[in-house]
């Protein structure tokens, strides 16, 4: 048409003023009310340490194109925000990011801050470094991380969090609730991923806000009070207001089209009342925020203000600004009983086919690489404060940030995993210059620091057999020293076979070139030594992975270990002289393994009485037996794998770093035959098997020891038949475990799973696998009237007991699809040199005992603690004096 | 490989710290420094008042999904932003959002930003209601909404803004240099867009900045310093830090990771030096911002800060805050000559066939409405002001919105270009509420507005013969009132002639259902009337956009057009009678048209001395002359369009709302013979000519008028051949015009305009059509020896003259494919009536005038004012007795 476009919509006109237009100060300082419906809008952002970008990078903002997140932003603009209104509250989380911040910050803002932490406008909750994972993460590293950020609070504001805040973590552990809840001093914990079958039967029963006692021995004594919200971490639908996002804004001004704020206050009041429906009380928390929200604080405080004020002069429901403390406290006070909840919330699984079980074993090297710092820094710490130094923090600062629930996880992008090892590493290497210097100071004949007169290093890299150190030549009077610290104390043994400090006793493998070498004591006596041949696949890793790692060219592989057993007394040292006597053919030289080639049917291996039998034939395990206890199991061993489905007609998950979840075919056997070699001494016995091009596993046997060490190398798993790959190991032994098996909470105590069965609901078993995978730190067991069969690992892993008398534990997956949990990339993991890549190869270590029922847990606590604190080796090449008596000769 | 993790990364150790790690005080408060290069950053939003969402929805931030942009963030934000540190600086331009905000602050917001705009931080800049388009805007309506801000400004803060910034309009018209530039206080103007060739010689030149004469008549009188940006009003490559966009920004602690603060500076600096090698002077400006941005203003500021302190340390360029009135003070104090710029930036163009002159004409149909209500609104202010009310103000702001470069242009989404038009739709209802009121009071026979006895209506779609009180049966003792106010005023006509205000005599149409009604003026007199059957186009019109528009079904369309001649003082009233007379048959009824058959070869047409002969054959304009001037000219008239380009292969560039791209054929002839209907009467001749089943036009030739008037209906561009259409009107002269053709400058003056020249560079003609199109709001004329042909149009058009004696205008376009300059919809405008929609069909008017070399002038000015601000008419239904005289007999 022409002119005049008089619209429709005037028909519609401008309804009539609902607030005076201008300014209008919003009401949001009230407080709970009895009895209304109170709703508590806890403002808060998740902010990742590190996941899709690193932490810094979400901390300053950069690669925003991966995601648009930084931290400054919002702590910033909270603080503005905040200071603008005193009605207005924010929790804080994740230290890591906000002592970034902080440092930065000028002294007038640093007051505020103050402030509002003073008045409860700013409250810390959870308040570790990073908000830790629950199932790949050691107890210990859970509370050094926390300790680390509480820490800091209570040095900067004196103020202890109350509130555990775990929101996004996929499952939480038996530890978390009492380790890390109550013993911590939290009086409730907050969090959103349960399982969906568990979720929907609380939200009938009202049962998602819970009493949870995550230790039976505690029982009462340690119980917390719980809150699983009933969908996710972000507010109800249509409430969120981050800056930039797709948002319905609260619109009161009459002037402007699109007012708004009669149809808010409604929808708001519905969403209450739906929540509420499902929630004991009548008080109710909106969790107001996201992953990275508060990009610009003041976009949600502007709504929620608007949203408080006319809810409010509404009357139907009460809105506040709150925290998980002013809620727990009103919860508390409102003397209602709760559903009583033991053990934990493991496995999570948020829909039919998505059990979050995959990421118990992702990124196997990292978890490692954690595991190994882990008991590393420990020990370093030790050290640290036996000499006065300060080394450690760097370290400490990465480990924290290792066990961020995106980091020890594996779910992090591999730009930002990389990351995460790259500050280990600087951590590390910082940490190995300080003990090196220490070492030479503990060593000291002088007793004394000063200008240390030997030069130590250290082998982070002495598993793959590279360690430059020891595999030097040794010269007459120049031998090699090796100094063991031994950082186990006192341990809190459960049982009451041994409840004193112990003695170290353990074996010490260095890579050597000669085979003319004698190991003697600090006090000059011989100590027996036995030379094992390095073996080929431990040499082309060394090759690879040394040149990967430290772009090192190292053409010539050591020849041999060198073994001998050491001894070291409990947070102690003890040395080690390794020497060439003089004129070869000496009687003192060390042993050398012989190779044993099988000659009957079964070949029996284990130096003292502890035996292992292999078939000849098959070249697989048969039995475990022990002439001192007794026990004798018959019992094998395979690899497997699980294809990984990539997605099907039936559902579209696929099995990814998050999630696993097998094809359903049954797993693959690696090989039912296998090569085997025996080499055998009087220290160690060793079985190598070959079970394929890409799997290697070594069996040792030592003198005097209760289980067998199983060293296994395993990848590149290969893909190119397009299918991902999740590897297992399968231990199947004659034992009618009656579907139970017991797993350890974050490498603590042990809980009881039971296949196929769910405590607190009815179980709908849609995934026969995954949904019976369980998070291991510290090991698993399964007991029959006669047995215990242990295994102790050391990493974080996913294992099961998929049938009776069954073990299997997951130790390496590569997968070719996402899992579509966000972090958008396929579990497929690959190292490079010199840009050609190829998959990646874990190594690790398990240990298995067969012990008689009830004798298991001594030796799963003592192994466990050994396995988690080595010997901390230092070497050096010097003209050593120790003592009057010639130590190289 | 397993454990160590030592990357290869830490052989690049974190280098040395550079800035003590903590809190640092950033130096910001420089000023200009002499011997160095000077970039000053200026920190801008440019926020549309209105594009892809509307102009509330940009404020609020709702609809977000479309694009994040919420000025309320912008304005919150930057004040904290400035309140945090006195050296940072911000501008503001446009009033419309500004004032949507200020309104909502608090007294001690408000109280701040007093203090930041007395302090200079907050400077506002152009300060207008909106940042007006240049190219389809009246000199009027530009005046008015940039008075509205600056009235507001001065009131609130008691400033002026000193400096134009015109940073995205798609060109720049003389009469923003002159009369919206220098006539209005300012001392300079900026801007990012002229043709790119134009850029390209000014970047060589160093002429980007120019002394602008954007008047010949004034001349250095009044001139201009001007800035046109080198790249456009974002930050140089890399030097953006909008909240959440990809960014790289300035990290200067060493404890992170990324400390990039060095390769910063020098990124800054290259940034720089390249920047001044394409400018005078050692200053140079840094537009520090883009479209909505400042989202969360701590984001830039915060990088601006370390860039400033760490390049000041640097020495190599200055960088300092800094405001368009800052720049051109340090400009003016350099002494530098300045190239001369005069005429305009038109037509703009940024790439080879990407000619923005397609918005000259896109939605015809609202630069219609804008354009009528602006008379109406000039119309209403004076009856508001001779009655003392207050009933404009809400037009005035939908009129300053109108204003907007992506509004009245044509270039906003069509949901927000229908929030436009709703605005005005309010707008003018309470504007023809206030002067139906007003007219009651001034036409009262007791000259008070106490309950006015006569009781307005108006009728704003008239021109579809939509008027229900001129529709209503008229029956013996009530009659229709008709008030005419003529809001012409002294006329600051150019020429000699006629150098005072006038008695406006103007035709009025009004569609009635009677054959028997008489005219009568205010003194009893009869006026002579003439009755002209509606057309069937024009029915049809009517009843499908009452109903699309008002939602009322019309099914009995109006029977005649009744026409007389009406008389009224400058800014006073007249008012006419209409009755039926007692008796049918009665000898005073108007006289009522007869319809001709052409029996000649020719038809020649025309009450007065004006005369225009059409073929009888083709039913084409053969000629124009005139009885008395003695001007005769051959001339053809005819309709044709221009295919719309899609893109094709050598360049993927399509015609759409900004860009004129026609495929490169020549352009088709709607028809080439017209069926012709010929109505004739003592005050019009009227020809009807059906050029196709979707152009219909009525040639107009009144009594005492030295012009024809032209009413085009164009519509719905049939478009089911897959082809965009650009539909023209061709007059063809017989005339030697030299490549020469005059446009008006927003209605103002005249340019000349030479095709395939440009007088600032030797052009490179690459769209022959579209680089050859200019704005038209006023009208455009040629010139041979002897004649000039005169066009002028009720509402902006693009124009041209391809080829000598030609002149062309683009009425409407209908197009399938997206230009690519963000508005991201192909311009196929439709109306809908439930449900059904077909495309718009757009109706005008244009004015043809055929004058003597040197006497066009006058008749543009005086038709073109008549044009502008025809007379406003009120109706009434009542028994009125204005005197003692029986009007209604």
């Amino acid at each position: 048409m022409a002119l005049a476009l008089v619209l429709v919509v005037l028909l519609a006109a401008v309804a009539a003023a609902r607030e005076a237009h201008g300014y209008v100060a919003y009401n949001t300082s009230a407080g709970t009310v009895a009895g209304l419906l109170n709703v508590h809008l806890v403002p808060h952002s998740h902010d990742d340490v590190g996941w899709l970008k690193t932490v810094d990078q979400y901390y300053v903002g950069s690669n925003n194109s991966i995601q648009g997140a930084c931290v400054m932003n919002t702590l910033d603009s909270v603080v503005d925000a905040l200071a603008r209104d005193p009605g207005r509250k924010f929790v804080v989380a994740e230290q890591a990011f906000f002592q970034r911040w902080w440092v930065e910050k000028s002294p007038q803002i640093q007051a505020i801050v103050h402030k509002l932490v003073d008045s409860g406008q700013l409250e810390f909750i959870n308040g570790g470094w990073c908000m830790h994972d629950e199932a790949a993460t050691h107890y210990i590293d859970m509370i050094d991380q926390t300790t680390l950020g509480h820490r800091v609070i209570k040095k900067q504001f004196n103020k202890t969090p109350r509130a555990g805040w775990q929101i996004d973590p996929f499952g939480h552990s038996a530890v978390q609730a009492y380790l890390l809840g109550t013993e911590l001093g939290f009086d409730s914990v907050h969090f959103a991923r349960i399982d969906y079958q568990d979720r929907a039967k609380r939200k009938d029963d009202k049962g998602l806000e819970v009493i949870w006692q995550g230790s039976r021995t505690f029982g009462s004594s340690s119980q917390i009070f719980t809150n699983a919200f009933p969908i996710h971490y972000s507010p109800p639908d249509g409430f969120s207001f981050e800056v930039l996002n797709d948002m319905t804004p609260v619109q009161d001004d009459p002037l402007l089209f699109d007012t708004n704020v009669e149809q808010r206050v409604n929808d708001f009041v519905s969403a209450a009342i739906a929540q509420a429906n499902v929630t004991r009380t009548n008080h109710i928390m909106w969790t107001m925020g996201d992953d990275f929200n508060y990009q610009y604080a003041e976009s949600w405080f502007r709504n929620m203000d608007r949203l408080i004020h006319y809810v409010n002069k509404d009357g139907r429901v009460h809105a506040l600004y709150s925290t998980p403390s002013i809620y727990t406290d009103a919860k508390h006070a409102s003397n209602e009983s709760w559903p009583l909840k033991q053990d934990d919330y493991f496995p999570y699984a948020d829909s039919t086919n998505a059990y979050w079980t995959g990421y118990f074993t992702s990124r196997p090297t990292f978890k490692g690489y954690v595991r190994m710092l882990s008991g590393y820094y420990l020990a370093a710490r030790q050290i640290e404060f036996l000499v006065g130094g300060s080394f450690t923090s760097s370290l400490e600062d990465a480990l924290g940030i290792a066990q961020h629930h995106d980091a020890v996880s594996g779910t992090a992008k591999q730009h930002t995993t990389d990351d995460y090892s790259k500050r280990l590493a600087l951590g590390a290497s910082q940490v190995e210059k300080g003990v090196n210097t220490a070492l030479s100071c503990l060593t000291s004949s002088k007793g004394t620091c000063m200008s240390p007169a030997v030069k130590f290093t250290q082998c982070q890299l002495l598993n793959i057999s590279y360690c430059p150190s020891t595999e030097e030549q040794i010269s007459g009077g120049k031998g090699l020293v090796i100094t063991a610290y031994n950082p186990l104390y006192l341990l809190q043994v459960i049982t009451a076979y041994n409840p004193l400090g112990w003695e170290h006793s353990d074996f010490i493998r260095v890579p050597v070139n000669d085979l003319h070498l004698v190991v003697k004591g600090s006090d000059g006596s011989f100590v027996d030594s036995q030379l094992v041949e390095v073996d080929n696949v431990t040499s082309n890793l060394r090759k690879l992975y040394v040149k990967a790692y430290l772009g090192i060219n190292t053409d010539k592989p050591p020849k041999y270990w060198l073994v001998f057993q050491a001894s070291v007394p409990p947070m102690g040292w003890n040395t080690y002289f390794v020497s060439k006597p003089k004129g070869a053919g000496s009687n003192r030289m060390g042993y050398v393994s012989s190779i044993a080639s099988p000659s009957k049917d079964t070949v029996e291996v284990g130096p003292g009485s502890l035996k292992m039998t292999f078939s000849s034939a098959s070249g697989q395990l048969t039995r475990m037996f022990n002439s001192i206890t007794g026990v004798d199991l018959p019992i094998q061993q395979s690899f497997l794998w699980y294809g990984s489905n990539n997605g099907d007609g039936a559902d579209s998950q696929a099995s990814g770093a998050y999630i696993f979840r097998p094809d359903g075919s049954t797993p693959t056997v690696v090989s039912r035959s296998v090569p085997l070699k025996v080499i055998r001494g009087p220290l160690v016995d060793e079985v190598h098997q070959q079970f394929s091009p890409w799997i290697y596993q070594v069996t040792r046997l030592y003198k005097d020891k209760e289980h067998a060490e199983v060293e296994y190398t395993i990848g590149p798993i290969p893909v190119n038949d397009g299918i991902g790959k999740e590897v297992i190991t399968r231990l199947t032994a004659n034992m009618v475990t009656n579907h139970t098996f017991y797993t350890d909470s974050n490498g603590r105590d042990f809980l009881k799973r039971v296949r196929d069965y769910r405590e607190d609901w009815d179980l709908q078993v849609t995934q026969p696998v995954a949904g019976n995978y369980y998070p291991v730190n510290l090991g698993m067991y399964v007991t029959d009237g006669k047995y215990e069969l242990s295994v102790l690992v050391d990493r974080a892993v996913g294992a099961s007991s998929i049938q009776d008398g069954q073990i299997e534990m997951m130790f390496h997956r590569r997968i070719l699809y996402d899992d579509g949990r966000g972090v958008g990339e396929p579990l497929d993991e690959t190292v490079c040199v010199d840009s050609k890549c190829d998959g990646l190869v874990a190594r690790g270590t398990y240990y298995v005992n067969v012990n008689k029922l009830g004798h298991g847990a001594h030796w799963r606590r003592t192994q466990g603690q050994k396995v988690y604190s080595p010997f901390l080796l230092g070497f050096a090449h010097e003209v050593y004096l120790y003592s009057s008596v010639s130590l190289f000769s």
